[in-house]
Protein backbone atom coordinates (compact mmCIF):
# COMPACT_ATOMS: atom_id res chain seq x y z
CA UNK A 1 0.00 0.00 0.00
CA UNK A 2 1.60 3.48 -1.02
CA UNK A 3 2.15 4.94 2.25
CA UNK A 4 2.08 8.30 0.67
CA UNK A 5 -1.10 8.65 -0.41
CA UNK A 6 -4.47 8.93 1.11
CA UNK A 7 -4.06 6.14 3.34
CA UNK A 8 -1.07 7.20 5.05
CA UNK A 9 -3.58 10.22 5.44
CA UNK A 10 -6.42 8.36 7.06
CA UNK A 11 -3.76 6.79 9.07
CA UNK A 12 -2.52 9.58 10.40
CA UNK A 13 -6.31 10.59 11.20
CA UNK A 14 -7.17 7.56 13.19
CA UNK A 15 -4.42 8.05 15.34
CA UNK A 16 -5.27 11.98 15.88
CA UNK A 17 -9.09 10.62 16.49
CA UNK A 18 -7.52 7.73 19.09
CA UNK A 19 -5.86 10.64 20.78
CA UNK A 20 -8.42 13.19 21.46
CA UNK A 21 -11.55 11.14 21.02
CA UNK A 22 -14.43 11.92 23.86
CA UNK A 23 -18.19 12.88 23.77
CA UNK A 24 -20.69 11.00 22.19
CA UNK A 25 -20.54 12.34 18.40
CA UNK A 26 -19.07 10.22 15.91
CA UNK A 27 -16.68 8.70 17.84
CA UNK A 28 -13.83 6.61 16.55
CA UNK A 29 -15.14 6.22 13.64
CA UNK A 30 -11.80 7.18 11.33
CA UNK A 31 -12.21 5.51 8.70
CA UNK A 32 -15.34 4.37 8.39
CA UNK A 33 -17.95 4.42 5.29
CA UNK A 34 -20.11 6.79 7.93
CA UNK A 35 -19.80 8.74 10.90
CA UNK A 36 -22.22 7.19 13.26
CA UNK A 37 -23.49 10.97 15.70
CA UNK A 38 -25.50 10.30 18.50
CA UNK A 39 -28.31 13.48 18.75
CA UNK A 40 -29.83 14.70 21.69
CA UNK A 41 -33.26 15.76 19.98
CA UNK A 42 -35.20 14.80 16.90
CA UNK A 43 -33.53 17.97 14.43
CA UNK A 44 -30.79 18.45 12.57
CA UNK A 45 -29.71 21.59 10.77
CA UNK A 46 -27.79 20.78 8.24
CA UNK A 47 -25.88 22.75 5.51
CA UNK A 48 -22.76 22.83 3.00
CA UNK A 49 -20.62 25.67 2.10
CA UNK A 50 -17.67 25.60 -0.76
CA UNK A 51 -13.91 27.21 -0.39
CA UNK A 52 -12.26 27.02 -3.75
CA UNK A 53 -8.92 28.00 -4.71
CA UNK A 54 -8.80 31.67 -6.67
CA UNK A 55 -12.28 32.67 -5.49
CA UNK A 56 -12.74 32.36 -1.52
CA UNK A 57 -8.70 32.01 -0.82
CA UNK A 58 -5.41 31.93 -2.61
CA UNK A 59 -3.53 28.93 -2.45
CA UNK A 60 -0.57 30.91 -3.31
CA UNK A 61 -0.85 33.39 -0.08
CA UNK A 62 -2.89 32.07 2.16
CA UNK A 63 -1.85 28.91 4.54
CA UNK A 64 -3.42 25.61 4.71
CA UNK A 65 -4.29 26.40 8.05
CA UNK A 66 -5.74 29.31 7.14
CA UNK A 67 -7.73 28.14 3.93
CA UNK A 68 -9.51 25.20 6.00
CA UNK A 69 -9.94 27.62 9.32
CA UNK A 70 -12.26 29.63 6.70
CA UNK A 71 -13.81 26.83 4.80
CA UNK A 72 -14.84 25.80 8.42
CA UNK A 73 -16.06 28.98 9.98
CA UNK A 74 -17.93 29.29 5.80
CA UNK A 75 -20.37 26.47 7.11
CA UNK A 76 -20.05 27.34 11.24
CA UNK A 77 -21.45 31.17 9.87
CA UNK A 78 -24.80 28.99 8.84
CA UNK A 79 -25.32 27.96 12.06
CA UNK A 80 -25.00 31.27 13.49
CA UNK A 81 -27.45 32.38 11.16
CA UNK A 82 -29.94 29.41 11.76
CA UNK A 83 -29.29 30.43 15.50
CA UNK A 84 -28.20 26.81 16.50
CA UNK A 85 -24.97 25.16 17.66
CA UNK A 86 -22.95 23.37 14.97
CA UNK A 87 -22.01 20.04 16.61
CA UNK A 88 -20.43 18.06 13.31
CA UNK A 89 -18.45 18.96 10.56
CA UNK A 90 -17.73 16.60 7.20
CA UNK A 91 -14.87 18.17 5.05
CA UNK A 92 -14.19 16.92 1.88
CA UNK A 93 -10.84 18.15 -0.21
CA UNK A 94 -9.85 18.14 -3.46
CA UNK A 95 -6.05 18.62 -3.51
CA UNK A 96 -3.84 19.01 -6.93
CA UNK A 97 -1.96 16.23 -7.13
CA UNK A 98 1.75 16.75 -5.58
CA UNK A 99 0.39 18.88 -2.34
CA UNK A 100 1.90 16.36 -0.40
CA UNK A 101 0.51 14.74 2.99
CA UNK A 102 2.23 17.20 5.07
CA UNK A 103 -0.39 19.90 3.17
CA UNK A 104 -3.36 17.56 3.94
CA UNK A 105 -2.24 17.10 7.66
CA UNK A 106 -2.22 20.98 7.77
CA UNK A 107 -5.62 21.56 6.25
CA UNK A 108 -6.90 19.11 8.85
CA UNK A 109 -5.18 21.10 11.76
CA UNK A 110 -6.69 24.13 11.13
CA UNK A 111 -10.36 23.14 9.93
CA UNK A 112 -10.19 21.03 13.07
CA UNK A 113 -8.64 24.12 15.03
CA UNK A 114 -11.42 25.91 13.99
CA UNK A 115 -14.36 23.80 14.39
CA UNK A 116 -13.05 23.28 17.91
CA UNK A 117 -12.87 26.78 18.98
CA UNK A 118 -16.62 26.82 18.34
CA UNK A 119 -17.91 23.34 20.17
CA UNK A 120 -17.84 21.22 17.16
CA UNK A 121 -16.42 18.42 15.69
CA UNK A 122 -15.01 16.99 12.66
CA UNK A 123 -16.60 13.33 12.24
CA UNK A 124 -16.12 12.38 8.40
CA UNK A 125 -14.26 13.44 5.39
CA UNK A 126 -13.35 12.85 2.34
CA UNK A 127 -9.67 13.35 0.28
CA UNK A 128 -8.76 12.94 -2.93
CA UNK A 129 -6.32 14.62 -5.92
CA UNK A 130 -6.67 15.90 -8.90
CA UNK A 131 -4.66 18.12 -11.26
CA UNK A 132 -6.35 21.08 -10.96
CA UNK A 133 -6.88 23.67 -7.44
CA UNK A 134 -7.71 22.93 -4.12
CA UNK A 135 -11.33 22.65 -3.63
CA UNK A 136 -12.97 22.40 0.02
CA UNK A 137 -16.53 21.50 0.81
CA UNK A 138 -17.59 21.63 4.27
CA UNK A 139 -20.92 19.86 5.61
CA UNK A 140 -22.18 21.59 9.14
CA UNK A 141 -24.54 19.42 11.04
CA UNK A 142 -26.09 21.57 14.19
CA UNK A 143 -28.69 21.03 17.00
CA UNK A 144 -30.99 23.90 17.77
CA UNK A 145 -31.64 24.63 21.20
CA UNK A 146 -34.48 27.40 20.18
CA UNK A 147 -36.87 27.45 17.00
CA UNK A 148 -34.34 28.00 14.40
CA UNK A 149 -35.02 31.66 12.76
CA UNK A 150 -34.78 31.23 9.10
CA UNK A 151 -34.83 33.86 6.10
CA UNK A 152 -38.57 34.03 5.32
CA UNK A 153 -40.20 35.70 8.30
CA UNK A 154 -39.63 39.69 8.21
CA UNK A 155 -42.89 41.52 8.84
CA UNK A 156 -43.11 45.31 7.31
CA UNK A 157 -42.42 47.66 10.31
CA UNK A 158 -39.30 44.90 11.54
CA UNK A 159 -36.06 46.83 12.47
CA UNK A 160 -33.19 45.60 10.07
CA UNK A 161 -30.15 44.74 12.23
CA UNK A 162 -26.52 44.12 12.18
CA UNK A 163 -24.69 42.63 14.66
CA UNK A 164 -21.28 44.49 13.65
CA UNK A 165 -19.17 46.78 11.25
CA UNK A 166 -19.37 46.02 7.41
CA UNK A 167 -16.94 46.48 4.14
CA UNK A 168 -13.78 45.52 3.47
CA UNK A 169 -13.17 42.42 4.30
CA UNK A 170 -11.30 41.38 1.61
CA UNK A 171 -8.35 43.42 3.23
CA UNK A 172 -7.70 40.21 5.10
CA UNK A 173 -11.47 39.90 7.39
CA UNK A 174 -12.33 37.70 5.16
CA UNK A 175 -10.47 34.64 6.15
CA UNK A 176 -9.82 35.48 10.05
CA UNK A 177 -13.47 36.50 11.42
CA UNK A 178 -15.30 33.86 13.82
CA UNK A 179 -18.75 33.15 12.94
CA UNK A 180 -21.42 34.73 15.20
CA UNK A 181 -22.21 31.62 16.68
CA UNK A 182 -22.70 32.22 20.26
CA UNK A 183 -24.45 35.53 19.56
CA UNK A 184 -26.58 33.91 16.74
CA UNK A 185 -27.86 31.22 19.54
CA UNK A 186 -28.96 33.68 21.60
CA UNK A 187 -30.81 35.51 19.38
CA UNK A 188 -32.91 32.60 18.65
CA UNK A 189 -33.60 31.83 21.86
CA UNK A 190 -35.13 35.06 22.57
CA UNK A 191 -38.10 34.13 20.24
CA UNK A 192 -38.44 37.84 19.09
CA UNK A 193 -36.14 37.99 15.84
CA UNK A 194 -38.42 37.00 12.24
CA UNK A 195 -35.57 36.46 10.11
CA UNK A 196 -31.77 36.25 10.22
CA UNK A 197 -29.20 35.49 7.79
CA UNK A 198 -25.31 35.41 7.64
CA UNK A 199 -23.75 38.20 5.03
CA UNK A 200 -21.78 36.31 2.80
CA UNK A 201 -22.57 38.07 -0.93
CA UNK A 202 -22.65 41.97 0.42
CA UNK A 203 -25.73 43.44 2.25
CA UNK A 204 -27.52 44.53 -0.70
CA UNK A 205 -27.44 41.88 -2.26
CA UNK A 206 -28.14 39.65 1.18
CA UNK A 207 -30.86 41.88 2.76
CA UNK A 208 -33.25 41.13 -0.59
CA UNK A 209 -33.41 37.02 0.69
CA UNK A 210 -34.66 38.31 3.82
CA UNK A 211 -37.73 40.41 2.02
CA UNK A 212 -39.55 38.53 -0.46
CA UNK A 213 -42.67 40.54 -1.60
CA UNK A 214 -41.13 43.48 1.44
CA UNK A 215 -38.94 46.26 0.99
CA UNK A 216 -36.85 48.02 2.96
CA UNK A 217 -35.52 51.46 3.83
CA UNK A 218 -32.60 51.42 4.98
CA UNK A 219 -30.37 54.77 6.91
CA UNK A 220 -27.38 55.42 5.40
CA UNK A 221 -25.67 57.06 8.20
CA UNK A 222 -27.16 54.09 10.71
CA UNK A 223 -24.97 51.81 8.88
CA UNK A 224 -21.76 50.77 10.62
CA UNK A 225 -18.51 50.79 8.28
CA UNK A 226 -15.60 48.97 9.30
CA UNK A 227 -11.94 50.63 9.26
CA UNK A 228 -11.36 48.28 6.51
CA UNK A 229 -13.94 49.81 4.31
CA UNK A 230 -12.57 53.14 4.98
CA UNK A 231 -9.21 51.74 4.00
CA UNK A 232 -10.33 49.65 1.32
CA UNK A 233 -12.15 53.47 -0.02
CA UNK A 234 -8.63 55.40 0.23
CA UNK A 235 -7.43 52.80 -2.20
CA UNK A 236 -10.24 52.33 -4.72
CA UNK A 237 -11.64 55.81 -4.84
CA UNK A 238 -15.28 54.49 -4.03
CA UNK A 239 -16.80 55.50 -0.80
CA UNK A 240 -16.35 53.80 2.38
CA UNK A 241 -19.89 53.41 2.36
CA UNK A 242 -20.22 51.69 -0.93
CA UNK A 243 -18.11 49.15 0.07
CA UNK A 244 -20.07 48.54 3.45
CA UNK A 245 -22.78 48.09 1.16
CA UNK A 246 -21.63 46.01 -0.87
CA UNK A 247 -18.69 44.35 -0.54
CA UNK A 248 -18.79 40.67 0.90
CA UNK A 249 -17.82 38.28 3.24
CA UNK A 250 -18.55 40.27 6.41
CA UNK A 251 -20.37 36.74 8.02
CA UNK A 252 -21.74 39.55 10.53
CA UNK A 253 -25.85 38.65 11.55
CA UNK A 254 -28.37 40.57 9.19
CA UNK A 255 -31.69 40.39 10.95
CA UNK A 256 -35.46 41.54 11.14
CA UNK A 257 -37.29 42.07 14.55
CA UNK A 258 -40.00 44.14 15.51
CA UNK A 259 -37.64 45.68 18.31
CA UNK A 260 -33.96 44.70 19.08
CA UNK A 261 -33.39 41.67 20.15
CA UNK A 262 -30.29 42.60 22.18
CA UNK A 263 -28.70 45.55 22.74
CA UNK A 264 -25.17 44.84 20.84
CA UNK A 265 -27.48 44.96 17.62
CA UNK A 266 -27.35 48.04 15.19
CA UNK A 267 -30.24 49.18 14.09
CA UNK A 268 -29.82 50.51 10.15
CA UNK A 269 -33.47 50.50 8.85
CA UNK A 270 -36.79 49.31 8.14
CA UNK A 271 -38.98 46.53 6.65
CA UNK A 272 -41.51 48.26 4.51
CA UNK A 273 -44.76 47.00 2.63
CA UNK A 274 -43.14 48.05 -0.79
CA UNK A 275 -40.72 46.25 -2.50
CA UNK A 276 -37.51 47.40 -3.38
CA UNK A 277 -34.54 48.26 -0.76
CA UNK A 278 -34.10 52.19 -0.42
CA UNK A 279 -31.49 54.10 0.92
CA UNK A 280 -31.98 57.23 2.81
CA UNK A 281 -29.22 60.21 3.81
CA UNK A 282 -30.90 62.88 5.65
CA UNK A 283 -33.55 64.01 2.85
CA UNK A 284 -32.08 62.05 -0.05
CA UNK A 285 -33.81 58.72 -0.74
CA UNK A 286 -31.95 56.65 -3.57
CA UNK A 287 -32.94 53.27 -4.88
CA UNK A 288 -30.42 50.72 -3.31
CA UNK A 289 -29.63 48.04 -6.31
CA UNK A 290 -27.90 44.91 -5.37
CA UNK A 291 -24.31 45.24 -6.42
CA UNK A 292 -22.92 42.25 -4.26
CA UNK A 293 -21.07 38.68 -5.24
CA UNK A 294 -23.04 36.55 -7.72
CA UNK A 295 -21.46 32.93 -8.61
CA UNK A 296 -21.84 33.11 -12.39
CA UNK A 297 -22.91 30.16 -13.40
CA UNK B 1 -29.52 40.81 -9.06
CA UNK B 2 -28.33 39.02 -12.24
CA UNK B 3 -30.35 36.69 -12.79
CA UNK B 4 -28.45 34.33 -15.29
CA UNK B 5 -26.44 33.48 -12.00
CA UNK B 6 -26.67 31.52 -8.88
CA UNK B 7 -29.38 33.72 -7.73
CA UNK B 8 -31.40 32.50 -10.79
CA UNK B 9 -30.50 29.12 -10.17
CA UNK B 10 -31.90 29.03 -6.76
CA UNK B 11 -35.06 30.25 -7.39
CA UNK B 12 -35.78 27.62 -10.00
CA UNK B 13 -35.17 25.41 -7.33
CA UNK B 14 -36.96 26.48 -4.83
CA UNK B 15 -40.04 26.66 -7.49
CA UNK B 16 -39.50 22.55 -7.98
CA UNK B 17 -39.45 22.09 -4.08
CA UNK B 18 -42.66 24.11 -4.00
CA UNK B 19 -44.48 21.52 -6.30
CA UNK B 20 -41.85 18.26 -4.68
CA UNK B 21 -41.95 19.19 -1.32
CA UNK B 22 -43.64 16.38 1.51
CA UNK B 23 -42.54 14.73 4.15
CA UNK B 24 -40.82 15.54 6.94
CA UNK B 25 -36.93 15.49 5.96
CA UNK B 26 -35.60 19.12 5.18
CA UNK B 27 -39.20 20.61 3.69
CA UNK B 28 -39.26 23.60 1.81
CA UNK B 29 -35.93 25.56 3.04
CA UNK B 30 -34.46 26.20 -0.57
CA UNK B 31 -32.11 29.13 0.31
CA UNK B 32 -31.94 29.02 3.96
CA UNK B 33 -29.23 28.65 5.55
CA UNK B 34 -29.28 25.26 6.79
CA UNK B 35 -31.54 22.07 5.99
CA UNK B 36 -33.62 21.78 9.11
CA UNK B 37 -34.41 17.73 9.09
CA UNK B 38 -36.53 16.25 11.84
CA UNK B 39 -35.08 12.74 12.94
CA UNK B 40 -36.99 10.04 14.16
CA UNK B 41 -34.79 8.87 16.72
CA UNK B 42 -30.94 9.64 17.97
CA UNK B 43 -28.85 8.73 15.13
CA UNK B 44 -27.38 10.43 12.16
CA UNK B 45 -25.42 8.28 10.12
CA UNK B 46 -23.05 10.85 8.22
CA UNK B 47 -20.45 10.65 4.83
CA UNK B 48 -19.40 12.94 2.31
CA UNK B 49 -17.88 11.86 -0.67
CA UNK B 50 -16.11 13.84 -4.03
CA UNK B 51 -16.84 13.05 -7.63
CA UNK B 52 -13.79 15.03 -9.91
CA UNK B 53 -13.62 15.49 -13.23
CA UNK B 54 -11.01 13.65 -14.81
CA UNK B 55 -10.66 11.45 -11.89
CA UNK B 56 -14.23 10.10 -11.19
CA UNK B 57 -15.98 11.17 -14.23
CA UNK B 58 -14.93 12.69 -17.73
CA UNK B 59 -17.08 15.97 -18.39
CA UNK B 60 -16.58 15.75 -22.07
CA UNK B 61 -17.97 12.22 -22.28
CA UNK B 62 -20.56 11.86 -19.27
CA UNK B 63 -23.55 13.96 -19.41
CA UNK B 64 -24.59 16.30 -16.47
CA UNK B 65 -27.45 13.99 -15.27
CA UNK B 66 -25.61 11.34 -15.20
CA UNK B 67 -22.46 13.09 -13.66
CA UNK B 68 -24.28 13.96 -10.45
CA UNK B 69 -25.86 10.84 -10.02
CA UNK B 70 -22.83 9.30 -9.92
CA UNK B 71 -21.80 11.57 -7.16
CA UNK B 72 -25.33 11.24 -5.57
CA UNK B 73 -24.91 6.74 -5.65
CA UNK B 74 -21.33 7.25 -4.76
CA UNK B 75 -22.72 8.70 -1.14
CA UNK B 76 -25.22 6.43 -0.96
CA UNK B 77 -23.42 3.50 -1.35
CA UNK B 78 -21.76 4.95 1.84
CA UNK B 79 -25.19 3.91 3.78
CA UNK B 80 -25.67 0.48 1.84
CA UNK B 81 -21.93 0.07 3.22
CA UNK B 82 -23.20 0.77 6.93
CA UNK B 83 -26.70 -1.10 6.43
CA UNK B 84 -28.18 2.29 6.62
CA UNK B 85 -31.02 4.04 5.06
CA UNK B 86 -30.45 7.41 3.49
CA UNK B 87 -32.44 10.24 4.30
CA UNK B 88 -31.27 13.55 3.06
CA UNK B 89 -28.13 14.84 0.87
CA UNK B 90 -26.65 17.70 0.58
CA UNK B 91 -24.61 18.59 -2.65
CA UNK B 92 -21.88 20.98 -3.89
CA UNK B 93 -20.56 22.02 -7.16
CA UNK B 94 -17.89 23.74 -8.44
CA UNK B 95 -18.90 24.70 -11.81
CA UNK B 96 -16.30 26.10 -14.48
CA UNK B 97 -17.38 29.36 -15.44
CA UNK B 98 -19.65 29.32 -18.53
CA UNK B 99 -21.48 26.23 -17.73
CA UNK B 100 -24.47 27.90 -17.52
CA UNK B 101 -28.22 28.00 -15.85
CA UNK B 102 -29.42 24.94 -18.01
CA UNK B 103 -26.12 22.43 -17.14
CA UNK B 104 -26.91 23.60 -12.80
CA UNK B 105 -30.47 23.04 -13.46
CA UNK B 106 -29.11 19.32 -15.49
CA UNK B 107 -26.79 18.50 -12.51
CA UNK B 108 -29.82 19.10 -10.04
CA UNK B 109 -32.29 16.82 -12.01
CA UNK B 110 -29.51 13.83 -12.17
CA UNK B 111 -28.84 14.03 -8.69
CA UNK B 112 -32.64 14.44 -7.54
CA UNK B 113 -33.61 11.21 -9.54
CA UNK B 114 -30.62 9.09 -8.50
CA UNK B 115 -31.51 10.01 -4.85
CA UNK B 116 -35.43 9.41 -5.57
CA UNK B 117 -34.70 5.93 -6.45
CA UNK B 118 -33.16 5.65 -2.83
CA UNK B 119 -35.70 7.07 -0.93
CA UNK B 120 -33.56 10.30 -0.22
CA UNK B 121 -33.96 13.60 -0.70
CA UNK B 122 -31.84 16.51 -1.90
CA UNK B 123 -32.29 18.92 1.64
CA UNK B 124 -29.27 21.52 1.02
CA UNK B 125 -25.95 22.68 -1.48
CA UNK B 126 -24.24 24.97 -2.83
CA UNK B 127 -22.99 26.29 -6.01
CA UNK B 128 -20.06 28.03 -7.06
CA UNK B 129 -18.64 29.21 -10.48
CA UNK B 130 -14.52 29.16 -10.91
CA UNK B 131 -12.58 28.72 -13.83
CA UNK B 132 -11.53 25.08 -13.30
CA UNK B 133 -13.23 21.71 -14.10
CA UNK B 134 -16.03 20.57 -12.11
CA UNK B 135 -15.95 18.97 -8.53
CA UNK B 136 -19.08 17.97 -7.18
CA UNK B 137 -19.34 16.98 -3.17
CA UNK B 138 -21.73 15.56 -1.48
CA UNK B 139 -23.12 14.70 2.22
CA UNK B 140 -25.17 11.86 2.74
CA UNK B 141 -27.35 11.64 5.78
CA UNK B 142 -28.76 8.25 7.08
CA UNK B 143 -30.79 6.88 9.46
CA UNK B 144 -30.59 3.43 10.86
CA UNK B 145 -33.06 0.95 11.72
CA UNK B 146 -30.55 -1.76 12.89
CA UNK B 147 -27.22 -1.31 14.77
CA UNK B 148 -24.75 -0.19 11.74
CA UNK B 149 -22.17 -2.52 10.67
CA UNK B 150 -18.55 -0.56 11.17
CA UNK B 151 -15.67 -1.85 8.93
CA UNK B 152 -13.95 -3.24 12.37
CA UNK B 153 -15.52 -6.43 13.73
CA UNK B 154 -13.72 -9.01 11.64
CA UNK B 155 -13.14 -12.39 13.32
CA UNK B 156 -10.72 -14.92 12.17
CA UNK B 157 -12.75 -17.97 11.11
CA UNK B 158 -15.46 -15.41 9.58
CA UNK B 159 -16.25 -16.16 6.14
CA UNK B 160 -15.18 -13.02 3.25
CA UNK B 161 -18.46 -12.42 1.05
CA UNK B 162 -19.21 -10.60 -1.80
CA UNK B 163 -22.73 -9.01 -3.14
CA UNK B 164 -22.06 -9.46 -7.06
CA UNK B 165 -19.00 -9.99 -9.99
CA UNK B 166 -16.23 -7.53 -9.97
CA UNK B 167 -13.96 -6.05 -12.27
CA UNK B 168 -14.22 -3.61 -15.52
CA UNK B 169 -16.09 -1.57 -14.45
CA UNK B 170 -14.33 1.61 -16.03
CA UNK B 171 -16.15 -0.31 -19.28
CA UNK B 172 -19.06 1.69 -17.54
CA UNK B 173 -20.48 0.21 -14.74
CA UNK B 174 -18.40 2.71 -12.63
CA UNK B 175 -21.18 5.29 -13.88
CA UNK B 176 -24.62 3.14 -13.95
CA UNK B 177 -24.28 0.70 -11.16
CA UNK B 178 -26.92 1.42 -7.76
CA UNK B 179 -25.98 1.37 -4.86
CA UNK B 180 -26.98 -1.91 -2.77
CA UNK B 181 -29.19 0.29 -0.49
CA UNK B 182 -31.80 -2.88 -0.04
CA UNK B 183 -28.58 -5.73 0.73
CA UNK B 184 -26.86 -3.25 3.09
CA UNK B 185 -30.34 -2.70 5.46
CA UNK B 186 -30.98 -6.31 5.23
CA UNK B 187 -27.54 -7.20 6.44
CA UNK B 188 -27.71 -4.76 9.04
CA UNK B 189 -30.73 -6.34 10.17
CA UNK B 190 -29.61 -9.86 10.42
CA UNK B 191 -27.18 -8.96 13.42
CA UNK B 192 -24.51 -11.45 12.44
CA UNK B 193 -22.40 -8.99 10.03
CA UNK B 194 -19.28 -8.55 11.91
CA UNK B 195 -17.88 -5.96 9.42
CA UNK B 196 -19.04 -4.28 6.32
CA UNK B 197 -17.83 -1.93 3.58
CA UNK B 198 -18.35 -0.73 -0.39
CA UNK B 199 -16.00 -2.06 -3.00
CA UNK B 200 -14.83 1.29 -4.43
CA UNK B 201 -10.80 1.39 -4.24
CA UNK B 202 -10.70 -2.51 -5.36
CA UNK B 203 -11.08 -5.91 -3.62
CA UNK B 204 -7.12 -5.96 -3.17
CA UNK B 205 -7.40 -2.71 -1.26
CA UNK B 206 -10.63 -2.53 -0.12
CA UNK B 207 -10.83 -5.76 1.96
CA UNK B 208 -7.43 -5.08 4.22
CA UNK B 209 -9.12 -2.24 5.56
CA UNK B 210 -11.89 -5.17 6.99
CA UNK B 211 -8.79 -6.60 8.13
CA UNK B 212 -6.51 -4.56 10.58
CA UNK B 213 -4.10 -7.33 12.42
CA UNK B 214 -5.96 -10.12 10.73
CA UNK B 215 -5.27 -11.94 7.33
CA UNK B 216 -7.65 -13.11 5.03
CA UNK B 217 -7.17 -16.31 2.71
CA UNK B 218 -9.24 -15.92 -0.72
CA UNK B 219 -10.09 -18.54 -3.17
CA UNK B 220 -9.00 -17.45 -7.17
CA UNK B 221 -12.13 -19.58 -8.13
CA UNK B 222 -14.85 -17.99 -5.95
CA UNK B 223 -14.11 -14.33 -6.92
CA UNK B 224 -17.13 -13.92 -9.21
CA UNK B 225 -16.21 -12.28 -12.31
CA UNK B 226 -18.25 -9.73 -14.52
CA UNK B 227 -18.23 -10.29 -18.08
CA UNK B 228 -16.82 -6.71 -18.29
CA UNK B 229 -13.75 -7.97 -16.28
CA UNK B 230 -13.27 -10.67 -19.35
CA UNK B 231 -13.94 -7.94 -21.98
CA UNK B 232 -11.77 -5.44 -20.32
CA UNK B 233 -9.33 -8.32 -20.11
CA UNK B 234 -9.10 -8.66 -24.13
CA UNK B 235 -8.06 -4.97 -24.37
CA UNK B 236 -5.37 -5.35 -21.39
CA UNK B 237 -3.55 -8.46 -22.16
CA UNK B 238 -4.52 -8.68 -17.90
CA UNK B 239 -6.61 -11.42 -16.61
CA UNK B 240 -9.62 -11.61 -15.93
CA UNK B 241 -9.21 -12.30 -12.06
CA UNK B 242 -6.83 -9.87 -12.60
CA UNK B 243 -8.75 -6.97 -12.59
CA UNK B 244 -11.75 -8.51 -10.90
CA UNK B 245 -9.29 -8.56 -7.82
CA UNK B 246 -7.75 -5.15 -8.44
CA UNK B 247 -10.28 -2.78 -10.06
CA UNK B 248 -11.94 -0.15 -8.52
CA UNK B 249 -15.42 1.23 -8.56
CA UNK B 250 -17.57 -1.99 -8.12
CA UNK B 251 -19.91 -0.66 -5.27
CA UNK B 252 -20.74 -3.87 -4.65
CA UNK B 253 -20.83 -4.80 -0.81
CA UNK B 254 -17.79 -6.61 1.02
CA UNK B 255 -18.92 -7.99 4.39
CA UNK B 256 -17.01 -10.62 6.92
CA UNK B 257 -19.29 -13.09 8.63
CA UNK B 258 -19.55 -16.47 11.29
CA UNK B 259 -21.63 -17.79 8.30
CA UNK B 260 -23.87 -16.48 5.05
CA UNK B 261 -26.12 -13.60 6.51
CA UNK B 262 -28.41 -14.22 3.12
CA UNK B 263 -28.38 -16.58 0.56
CA UNK B 264 -27.55 -14.33 -2.43
CA UNK B 265 -23.80 -13.76 -1.17
CA UNK B 266 -20.84 -15.15 -2.94
CA UNK B 267 -18.33 -16.44 -0.33
CA UNK B 268 -14.97 -15.42 -1.44
CA UNK B 269 -12.59 -16.78 1.48
CA UNK B 270 -12.21 -16.53 4.79
CA UNK B 271 -10.79 -14.25 7.63
CA UNK B 272 -7.37 -15.75 8.91
CA UNK B 273 -5.55 -14.75 12.34
CA UNK B 274 -2.53 -14.53 10.59
CA UNK B 275 -1.58 -10.96 8.97
CA UNK B 276 -1.57 -10.66 5.22
CA UNK B 277 -4.08 -12.16 2.46
CA UNK B 278 -2.82 -14.97 0.23
CA UNK B 279 -4.67 -16.05 -2.62
CA UNK B 280 -5.43 -19.64 -3.16
CA UNK B 281 -5.59 -21.29 -6.55
CA UNK B 282 -5.87 -24.99 -6.33
CA UNK B 283 -2.69 -25.54 -4.89
CA UNK B 284 -1.14 -22.68 -5.28
CA UNK B 285 -0.85 -20.21 -2.61
CA UNK B 286 0.13 -17.02 -3.08
CA UNK B 287 0.60 -12.82 -1.45
CA UNK B 288 -2.41 -10.97 -2.80
CA UNK B 289 -0.82 -7.55 -2.51
CA UNK B 290 -2.90 -4.77 -2.85
CA UNK B 291 -3.04 -3.23 -6.17
CA UNK B 292 -6.17 -1.17 -6.26
CA UNK B 293 -7.04 2.77 -6.48
CA UNK B 294 -4.92 5.11 -3.99
CA UNK B 295 -5.54 8.91 -4.35
CA UNK B 296 -1.86 10.37 -4.35
CA UNK B 297 -1.85 13.45 -2.39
Amino acid sequence: MNESGEQAFLSWLAARADVGASGDVGDGNVGDDMAVCAWADGAVLASVDQCLDGVHFDSKIHVPEAIAGKAVKRSLSDCAAMGCRPVALLVSAALPIGSGLEYAKRLHVGAEAAAGRHGARIVGGDTAAWGHPLALSVTALGRAESKPVTRRGAKAGDGVFVSGPLGGSILGRHMTFEPRIELGVRLAGTGVVHSMMDISDGLSRDLPRLLVGLGAEIDAHAIPIHADAIALAAKTGRSAIHHALHDGEDYELLLTAAQAPLDVLIRIGTVTAGGGMVLRSGDTRDVLAPLGWDHEV
